[in-house]
């Protein structure tokens, strides 16, 4: 059962209105790293888990992003205010015809402000800053863990440098400590899920299945015109690991099979 | 601040798992009339709301709409326990070799379970019942109370009918009696937006521009063949208001621009 | 059967370019509450629909919306022309040689005009004024007459506000003149469709299924923090329905299931 | 302006209600090559089009692709009379205790019928015969004609073919003779289509610019393997036009530059 | 197998950054009529195709324009250096508290950048120039070789017009250099998939069915108005395939259904 | 620049034919996990990568994908040969008459053959095993290094997870072994990505902003009922990094904001 407090979790203060700024912000609404997609993610996640302590982990996560989500919603409107959008509804019209025949007070520059948020009425949509409506074609549940650990510890990594991105282009000293505590929230969860991954004893390969061990230390150097400094990378810091290089893949291909 | 407690709302029986029909009830889990929507739809307009009272039935809404995405979800799991999906991860496989050399028993048969759930994992899923992921392109807010409570009004009875239909096509007695929680929470929540749009004291037309007095009155019978029942109907209805019946279209149409 | 007259149903112009406002307008072109989605919400009720007269009223307002497309589609030609979308492909360029060697009067300032209007060529095009293209998510048809009734009562208010939002934001005159038309034929069908949901003797819950009497007066206060002040709503304004207030819904809660 | 008129454009025969083949036949009311669609695309294309002969061919055309999805609508109610879909709401219930307590008289089998036509009333639905929503992405209007006709034309020739395998799925000799005027139709507007382009005076290469002489006529064998049987083809059918070899394209790169 | 050299296919220049052009380019990357849709189009055809010729074409021009592909991306790199994108993430920051207490040389304009590419790193990125993303909706390969090569004529030909207007809108010579070799590549795709449906016996009408004889030839003037100039301009340039016209559709109609 | 060669990669066969299995198999052509996704993942990654040894592996990858993405749609026509989709346009039909006039043998049963795939010609199509397009909302690249590396890592696991899936539900011994090759593949992947990761020197938290010490820490038990299950996991396999508990979330609240 979900329960609401009128309390935020952390205060959102904002020094002035910023509808432009406004507009970047809605990535971490309604975009593919905002705090919705992470709310569902770990909600979905949490129905397919069996392990109790994993469960009750994506339990308390999903639940803290649906206060980010509130978070990120207050910012918006405050950010909005005296913006075209939040004054075009405040006119009086009682007649059209007033508005017809040259009564032009009424009339409000576009400026610079998206068209769509002047046209819904100005409030939090469920969009990225591009306009892109929120999609559950974001959220990549598999419903097995060390898949989906790794699939969480890369959307908070995500969500951190969204954040960061943010706090450089933000010139506003109040609202740049509300996300700072944001992004640090990613940063927690984000170890969070690094010490869940770490609690399953056997974590690699993902999943039940081995795989052919002849394939799975192939190198393959499909991409010529340099030396192959991918495989000198990998080859350097997997020690125990190791790969052979393939520097000729046609001739190597197992294959007769003409397309 | 959103909190959550493991006690489900409403308590969430299955007699028996049903792969076929969690594959229908997906619809209101992840669907256009689907709780996760509701509680967007209301979470959205509660942030644009300057009315108190109005702001707080939202986010009780909101918040109630929340709890029950979370039975859907219980309930969706409970449908797929055993299903191929369910048993699917559960072959241990330590040689892929095995699984290639015959060695058959692992294989499940696919029936008529959708494969999308087969290769999600078998959770439940931010979709509809015909695989469409969920998006914020079902939410329509904009942001004007009484434009917004009259989308409410009309969502509430929507999801009503959409369970109608579940119930109607289930014979689980048990999840019968859950969904008949979730059927009539909607009828209640349809009834408190009615009141919350009655307490509008101006709430027609929407909005606070007038129209065109010539022009609101007017019943286009466009669509020739029989006699203008469309008009009929309107006019037995609505005296107070009144149309007057426009038959010739062309004849009466105010331009003479030729595209 | 479709028929098409080259007269507009009402005479729409503009007193000057502005290709700025036609993005704006765009919404109503391709948008969630625009003229296409209008009329092919009306027209796939239509074919649900045993009722003679609800039938022949949904054929007559689909019709219209298709008139009103036409409409917004002329203006939206008439706002572009001029724009740089309009003058680009009129450069004669015999061969490529004369571009790429300096000879740059044909270059035209991109402002800020939507890049996608430049180079799909300035024409009206099926999307809303964020970008966006029309899609079939946005049309909530469920082949239930009380229930589409009033997703269609919604989907009238919704179209209205937008056209008042887009008259305040016109400084045009004339084309002020064509909104307000369109503005006004909204009110008009929102009557009509009220009309048709009262000639319906029992539209209260919609659908056949009655809701269990235990749960359909419960007013749940998830959401805590100031007092209940949506029940006092809810309270005040509907007293023959009558709700009951439910302050503490864990206790309330009827299930014991731990997640 | 539109008009309607109750007749259809052609008579739409059923010989028996078939859900499944229903759901198939969505793809021409809903899908990409279906029947709205291509009203759309040459409604938009008029909008943009300066030369009259053109925009009367594309209004005469788009107003009967119109009156098509009107047929296709018809031959899906018809389809699915008697379907799961449409026993459904006719269920009455009026205490839903008489639902929960075995009454189970109700229940109507799911066996193959999509889930998607079962909760969404059975009505014609905006989707393609995969239940993916209509959208205007598949609607590829540029605004120079030279370049729409040629997408007019290839449009037609995938709705044709289209049509010609619903024929070839279908057994219901009714139905297979109106899809056979449908099928019809497509082959006469793409000869309309092909006639407004040989009209052209100077109809290739689209546009204004020419290309490069040096790189309009070189073939590239990128695809290695096999003796350039793509070339040879190539070269067979355009004599005058004539392509250039080049087998060896590292080599003949004008670029030294390394990514 | 694909295979990768490091070398462009042809040079990329641009003579200075502009990203407001780098939005207008994205088009070409990831839009409905760019370089991976092309790929992908032709990559999908050629599984299908049975006639080893036409595969090969196939083969050969798919995998061109993955090398397309990697000219716009390089160019979409070049023009956004120097942009706040590119710029941002330079930013050293140990100490979010430095960030936060009035260090605001970090702080960077927003211009006119579109937010997404500020946000997503300033990378190319998959989506058109309105900001959608890449979708396999815009791909119409259908397995039928005289409709996909027409389909495949078209889309070179709106490819050449994006591309002319890119040119148009452009001025930075190097720059219009790359652009006016891939404008011209589609000139050459355009006349091969000409030369390959050419080549194909009996090509029209497109498949197997042969028409309605009486229904082919019918020009069907729904459009009225102005005298019927789509049917001459028809008449006139295909005299040998000849069509009929009906001016009065209504009566013509074969129907007396009522709907 | 791109070049193919006509051998694949590695041998793809199938015992028999399986339309069934072919729609499984979708996922990974068209789908999230799938290999147009990697591919265009890595490639969009390389051009935002100034570390050359990076860029050199994700080239190396991404190309290699492409290899992947042909091989599952050699498998893909296999699995397909002698389905409805293929047997359906061979029919010979020069008069549509034969067919009206109860010529029946062309008829082709339905079976349970996805709709889409007869009317789509039954090749390889970009969409997923539940008929969703290929999209690029999949693609997360952020042009971050740590960011994306974890990205990748995550992608691999799920591709694994998936392929997994696929060879359990698969009982064709051929076709099992080349899944058995991509499924290898990934886990090489994953393991060059980790590679790649560790060689950056400081590569958490992600980016160059550190968060605020006082709230990385913390662990929110927001889900109450149980025990703080997920912090006791926390804690015990990350004991460098420490969490503090907060169970008590509204008293914490470092807000007074009353929303």
């Amino acid at each position: 059962m979900f329960l609401h407090n009128k309390r935020l979790m952390y205060t959102v203060r904002v020094d002035r209105p910023n509808p432009q700024f406004a507009r970047l912000l809605l990535e971490q609404f309604g975009g593919p790293n905002g705090e919705l997609a992470a709310a569902m993610r770990y909600f979905t996640q949490a129905w397919n888990e069996p392990d109790e302590s994993r469960r009750g982990m994506l339990a308390d996560i999903a639940t803290e992003e649906l206060s980010h989500l509130e978070m990120v919603g207050q910012a918006l409107v405050l950010l909005m205010k005296g913006s075209p959008a939040a004054e075009v509804d405040k006119v009086e019209g009682s007649y059209l015809g007033n508005l017809l025949n040259g009564n032009h007070e009424d009339y409000i520059e576009l400026s610079t402000v998206a068209p769509a948020s002047v046209l819904s009425g100005g409030g939090p949509a469920l969009m990225d800053s591009a306009g892109n409506h929120f999609t559950a074609e974001w959220i990549d549940t598999l419903g097995e863990p060390t898949a989906d650990l790794r699939s969480d510890i890369a959307a908070e990594a995500r969500a951190k440098i969204v954040y960061e991105r943010l706090i450089k282009q933000c010139d506003d000293a109040s609202l740049k400590e509300s996300l700072g505590f944001l992004m640090t929230r990613e940063i927690a969860h984000e170890q969070m899920f690094a010490a869940a991954l770490a609690a399953i004893t056997s974590n690699f390969p993902p999943g039940k299945l081995a795989g052919d061990e002849r394939l799975g230390h192939v190198y393959v150097h499909d991409s010529d015109g340099t030396s192959p400094v991918g495989f000198e990378l990998a080859q350097q810091h997997k020690g125990d690991w190791g790969f052979e290089l393939v520097d000729d893949p046609i001739s190597r291909s197992a294959d007769q099979t003409i397309l």
